[in-house]
């Protein structure tokens, strides 16, 4: 598995990425799933995947040759109109490699598993975060709902839900999705460093900050410790429940051979 | 769906389960997951299950119907000699009901979907805690791995992950559950209230303490919201990234055309 979140802020937009491909727990590698393009000036494009590393690969193989002049005519994402068309793209390279591989993982029994998270801002349009499903539609955040996450998503949620909001800084944004992946790390094994970040400011049209952060990365380990301790004493701190120590006035659901 | 958690500590055992059942998102109903057999001084179960509710209902009736004398002959859980023999009669019970219904379920393409706790103390015996699998058979908490879960158990994992060790009270790990239970609640829609709470302590052979908590219980209220504020302040504390005000040296991966 792996895990993405990417969080939409009226500042601009961060997206983060593991590393970790593993087919089985004894067959391990590194992959990233970060891919971005990017036309200083004028557009960025950040696409995260998760899912069958194949049918990522593939993806992000057929885009990159659509951007290319001679192929589809149009300059595939560097000649797209704005995010939405973006997306669609996107969409239409997921279907065409269903076309291509989706029968073949029928026969095998295998589903046609992926899906990617889309980030980044065309010239003349806002900046956009779309989450692309395996069928090639897709969704997007809104002030409502900032943030969107592929693969493991859940160890990862509970922070978010509680404090992500779009009014947020960059800054703020970024150490959120760093402490949203940590509670991953720890608690999934398929999910693994190194950890990729692109932070992306509204209105640039270029890439803000791009990092990778190793296990030994000496913020993020910082952030780690900092925050396993935090939840530690948060939780220490919780009150007593008053009603601990009363005895069990009845005793219930005895079902002593009585059905 | 459904989250459950059972902590052992050296102290005792701490139970915990939600009430939701769904059949899709409009179709919601609250069912108790918890069920509690005792015989004060001699033997406690506490049995949570997660899955389909069909099965798990057919299981503890089938297990009530044993716990009858005049039924299997010996007094199903009331007869059991250790709480290793109380888990496979759990199994048993699950298997008997996969004979009966496991066929149908196929043919309609439904999953054959049981999980269980198993938690307690049989006089002359260690408390202990068993997860039951839809096969029967099962695995036990350990020093190493103190706490077990069934259902949704990704969301409530990180803080149990971070905090569980098995030298801790019984208060402070009803407490863990509490919040591991609450982070559930609040990222999905599938668990819900109310809550059943079961606290045993080591040797006592009659339960500690049995509370239902709903949405409005002061308690559960006040640790959810201290929790919350916790959380925010606790990431609102982290130190920020040094390298975050760096300028990007260089642009990376431009594919500007060029596959």
């Amino acid at each position: 598995m792996t895990y993405c979140v990417g969080v939409l802020v009226d500042k601009g937009l961060v997206m983060l990425s593991d590393s970790r491909t593993n087919a089985g727990v004894d067959n391990i590698a590194t992959y990233r799933k970060m891919t971005v393009w990017e036309r200083p000036g004028d557009r960025v494009f950040c696409l995260l995947s998760a899912g069958n590393l194949a049918i990522a690969q593939a993806v992000v193989n057929l885009i990159e040759e659509w951007n290319g002049p001679d192929n589809r005519g149009d300059g595939g994402l560097f000649g797209v109109t704005s995010m939405f068309r973006a997306a669609r793209l996107v969409g239409s390279a997921i279907r065409d490699v269903y076309e291509a591989d989706g029968k073949a993982l029928e026969r095998h029994d295998q589903e046609f598993n992926a899906s990617f998270l889309l980030g980044g801002q065309v010239a003349g349009g806002r900046t956009r975060l779309f989450q692309i499903y395996a069928e090639g539609n897709f969704i997007q955040a809104s002030e409502d709902t900032p943030f969107l996450q592929i693969g493991e998503h859940k160890y990862g949620k509970p922070i978010l839900d509680r404090a992500v909001t779009s009014g947020m800084s960059l800054k703020d944004a970024t150490k959120l999705a760093l402490v949203s992946m940590d509670s991953t790390l720890r608690s999934n094994l398929s999910v693994g460093f190194p950890v990729d970040l692109l932070v992306y400011e509204d209105g640039a049209r270029r890439t803000r900050l791009r990092r990778t952060l190793d296990e030994d990365d000496a913020y993020f380990s910082d952030i780690r410790d900092r925050w396993s301790l935090a939840l530690r004493r948060a939780y220490a701190e919780l009150p007593d429940p008053d009603w601990f120590d009363e005895t069990l006035a009845v005793i219930h659901d005895i079902s002593d051979g009585k059905p």
